[in-house]
Protein backbone atom coordinates (compact mmCIF):
# COMPACT_ATOMS: atom_id res chain seq x y z
CA UNK A 1 0.00 0.00 0.00
CA UNK A 2 1.38 3.25 -0.89
CA UNK A 3 -0.31 6.52 -0.02
CA UNK A 4 -0.99 9.63 -2.71
CA UNK A 5 -0.26 12.48 -0.89
CA UNK A 6 -1.11 16.68 -1.78
CA UNK A 7 -1.86 19.72 -0.50
CA UNK A 8 -4.72 21.38 -1.99
CA UNK A 9 -4.70 25.32 -2.16
CA UNK A 10 -8.27 26.13 -2.52
CA UNK A 11 -8.92 29.72 -4.52
CA UNK A 12 -10.18 32.10 -1.76
CA UNK A 13 -14.33 32.35 -1.42
CA UNK A 14 -14.56 29.01 -2.97
CA UNK A 15 -13.98 26.74 0.26
CA UNK A 16 -17.51 25.67 0.19
CA UNK A 17 -18.36 24.59 -3.30
CA UNK A 18 -15.08 22.76 -4.00
CA UNK A 19 -16.30 20.81 -0.66
CA UNK A 20 -19.15 20.12 -2.46
CA UNK A 21 -17.40 19.29 -5.50
CA UNK A 22 -14.95 16.87 -3.55
CA UNK A 23 -18.09 14.96 -2.17
CA UNK A 24 -19.80 14.72 -5.36
CA UNK A 25 -16.29 13.43 -7.21
CA UNK A 26 -15.48 11.19 -4.07
CA UNK A 27 -17.02 7.98 -5.87
CA UNK A 28 -14.99 8.53 -8.54
CA UNK A 29 -12.08 7.96 -7.55
CA UNK A 30 -14.13 5.42 -4.91
CA UNK A 31 -14.93 3.33 -7.75
CA UNK A 32 -11.04 2.79 -8.88
CA UNK A 33 -9.50 -0.43 -8.66
CA UNK A 34 -6.45 -0.58 -6.40
CA UNK A 35 -8.46 2.38 -4.33
CA UNK A 36 -8.32 1.53 -0.60
CA UNK A 37 -9.12 4.99 0.85
CA UNK A 38 -9.34 8.82 1.08
CA UNK A 39 -9.23 11.47 3.53
CA UNK A 40 -9.82 15.07 2.99
CA UNK A 41 -9.16 17.27 6.18
CA UNK A 42 -9.01 21.28 6.23
CA UNK A 43 -6.33 23.11 7.39
CA UNK A 44 -7.00 24.64 11.00
CA UNK A 45 -4.86 27.67 10.65
CA UNK A 46 -4.61 28.08 6.79
CA UNK A 47 -7.22 29.76 5.29
CA UNK A 48 -8.27 27.65 1.75
CA UNK A 49 -5.67 24.80 2.41
CA UNK A 50 -6.89 21.07 2.51
CA UNK A 51 -4.67 17.90 2.66
CA UNK A 52 -5.43 14.89 0.33
CA UNK A 53 -4.64 11.46 1.36
CA UNK A 54 -5.54 8.66 -1.05
CA UNK A 55 -4.44 5.49 -0.14
CA UNK A 56 -3.82 2.84 -3.29
CA UNK A 57 -2.68 -0.67 -3.47
CA UNK A 58 0.19 0.56 -4.86
CA UNK A 59 1.43 3.75 -7.45
CA UNK A 60 0.29 2.37 -11.12
CA UNK A 61 -3.25 1.82 -9.40
CA UNK A 62 -3.44 5.76 -8.83
CA UNK A 63 -1.26 6.52 -12.18
CA UNK A 64 -1.78 3.97 -14.57
CA UNK A 65 -5.05 3.17 -13.31
CA UNK A 66 -7.38 6.60 -12.22
CA UNK A 67 -5.78 8.88 -14.00
CA UNK A 68 -6.36 7.02 -17.50
CA UNK A 69 -9.61 6.75 -16.43
CA UNK A 70 -12.75 8.47 -17.65
CA UNK A 71 -13.65 8.81 -14.02
CA UNK A 72 -10.39 11.00 -13.62
CA UNK A 73 -11.52 13.40 -16.70
CA UNK A 74 -14.63 14.26 -14.72
CA UNK A 75 -13.05 14.66 -11.56
CA UNK A 76 -10.84 16.87 -13.03
CA UNK A 77 -13.98 18.56 -14.35
CA UNK A 78 -15.25 18.80 -11.27
CA UNK A 79 -12.20 19.55 -8.73
CA UNK A 80 -9.63 21.40 -10.42
CA UNK A 81 -10.97 24.79 -11.21
CA UNK A 82 -10.62 25.49 -7.47
CA UNK A 83 -6.82 24.85 -6.99
CA UNK A 84 -5.01 28.06 -6.83
CA UNK A 85 -2.08 26.20 -8.57
CA UNK A 86 -1.92 22.89 -9.12
CA UNK A 87 -1.34 20.20 -6.25
CA UNK A 88 2.33 18.53 -6.13
CA UNK A 89 1.48 15.15 -5.97
CA UNK A 90 4.05 12.64 -3.37
CA UNK A 91 3.75 9.07 -2.61
CA UNK A 92 4.72 7.46 0.93
CA UNK A 93 5.69 3.79 2.03
CA UNK A 94 4.35 1.90 4.94
CA UNK A 95 5.38 3.68 8.13
CA UNK A 96 8.69 3.02 9.76
CA UNK A 97 7.37 3.85 12.72
CA UNK A 98 3.57 3.78 13.65
CA UNK B 1 -9.20 15.07 16.85
CA UNK B 2 -6.69 16.82 14.78
CA UNK B 3 -3.57 15.73 12.82
CA UNK B 4 0.12 17.29 13.00
CA UNK B 5 1.29 17.34 9.42
CA UNK B 6 4.86 18.10 8.67
CA UNK B 7 7.28 16.64 5.79
CA UNK B 8 10.53 15.70 7.05
CA UNK B 9 14.17 16.67 4.60
CA UNK B 10 16.71 14.43 6.22
CA UNK B 11 20.68 15.23 5.27
CA UNK B 12 21.83 12.57 2.74
CA UNK B 13 23.67 9.40 3.99
CA UNK B 14 21.97 9.74 7.32
CA UNK B 15 18.39 8.19 6.69
CA UNK B 16 19.51 4.67 8.63
CA UNK B 17 20.23 6.61 11.49
CA UNK B 18 17.50 8.72 11.47
CA UNK B 19 14.95 5.98 11.22
CA UNK B 20 16.76 4.06 14.29
CA UNK B 21 16.66 7.40 16.26
CA UNK B 22 12.54 8.23 15.56
CA UNK B 23 12.10 4.24 16.69
CA UNK B 24 13.84 5.23 19.87
CA UNK B 25 12.29 8.48 19.71
CA UNK B 26 8.78 7.00 19.60
CA UNK B 27 7.56 5.97 23.16
CA UNK B 28 8.92 9.70 24.09
CA UNK B 29 5.51 10.95 22.19
CA UNK B 30 3.63 8.26 22.14
CA UNK B 31 3.21 8.63 26.26
CA UNK B 32 2.28 12.31 26.07
CA UNK B 33 -1.56 13.01 26.99
CA UNK B 34 -3.59 13.75 24.53
CA UNK B 35 -1.35 11.38 21.96
CA UNK B 36 -3.30 9.33 19.61
CA UNK B 37 -1.20 7.71 16.78
CA UNK B 38 1.63 8.52 15.19
CA UNK B 39 2.92 7.71 11.27
CA UNK B 40 6.60 8.09 9.76
CA UNK B 41 6.66 7.01 6.04
CA UNK B 42 9.39 7.55 3.66
CA UNK B 43 8.48 9.04 0.36
CA UNK B 44 8.83 6.59 -2.90
CA UNK B 45 10.82 8.82 -5.34
CA UNK B 46 11.93 11.55 -3.36
CA UNK B 47 15.03 10.54 -1.70
CA UNK B 48 15.70 11.24 2.48
CA UNK B 49 11.69 12.27 2.68
CA UNK B 50 9.49 11.68 5.05
CA UNK B 51 6.25 12.22 6.08
CA UNK B 52 5.27 12.75 9.47
CA UNK B 53 1.24 12.73 10.91
CA UNK B 54 0.83 12.55 14.50
CA UNK B 55 -2.85 12.62 15.60
CA UNK B 56 -3.54 14.31 18.81
CA UNK B 57 -6.85 14.91 20.50
CA UNK B 58 -6.30 18.89 19.69
CA UNK B 59 -3.82 21.24 19.30
CA UNK B 60 -3.28 21.93 22.98
CA UNK B 61 -2.16 18.70 23.28
CA UNK B 62 0.66 18.97 21.15
CA UNK B 63 1.69 22.62 21.97
CA UNK B 64 1.08 23.19 25.11
CA UNK B 65 1.34 19.74 26.52
CA UNK B 66 4.35 17.75 24.42
CA UNK B 67 6.04 20.18 23.41
CA UNK B 68 6.52 22.30 26.83
CA UNK B 69 7.68 18.80 28.04
CA UNK B 70 10.81 17.05 29.46
CA UNK B 71 10.01 14.04 26.85
CA UNK B 72 9.99 17.16 23.86
CA UNK B 73 13.66 18.00 25.05
CA UNK B 74 15.24 14.90 24.74
CA UNK B 75 13.09 14.19 20.99
CA UNK B 76 14.72 17.43 19.91
CA UNK B 77 17.69 16.16 20.70
CA UNK B 78 17.55 12.62 19.21
CA UNK B 79 15.84 14.18 16.15
CA UNK B 80 16.27 17.18 15.13
CA UNK B 81 19.96 16.84 14.04
CA UNK B 82 18.87 14.89 11.13
CA UNK B 83 16.94 17.40 9.79
CA UNK B 84 18.14 19.93 6.33
CA UNK B 85 15.93 22.51 7.29
CA UNK B 86 13.44 22.82 10.33
CA UNK B 87 9.76 20.93 9.31
CA UNK B 88 7.06 22.84 8.97
CA UNK B 89 3.89 22.00 11.60
CA UNK B 90 0.50 22.57 9.89
CA UNK B 91 -2.48 21.40 11.77
CA UNK B 92 -5.47 19.40 10.12
CA UNK B 93 -8.74 19.24 11.14
CA UNK B 94 -11.30 16.33 10.81
CA UNK B 95 -12.08 14.96 7.27
CA UNK B 96 -14.93 16.58 5.03
CA UNK B 97 -14.77 13.46 3.05
CA UNK B 98 -13.43 9.96 3.92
Amino acid sequence: MVIEHAVLNVKAGQTDAFESAMREAKPLIAASPGFEGIEVRPSVREENQYLLIVRWRDIAAHEDGFRKSEHYAKWRELLHGFYESMPQVTYFEEPIVS
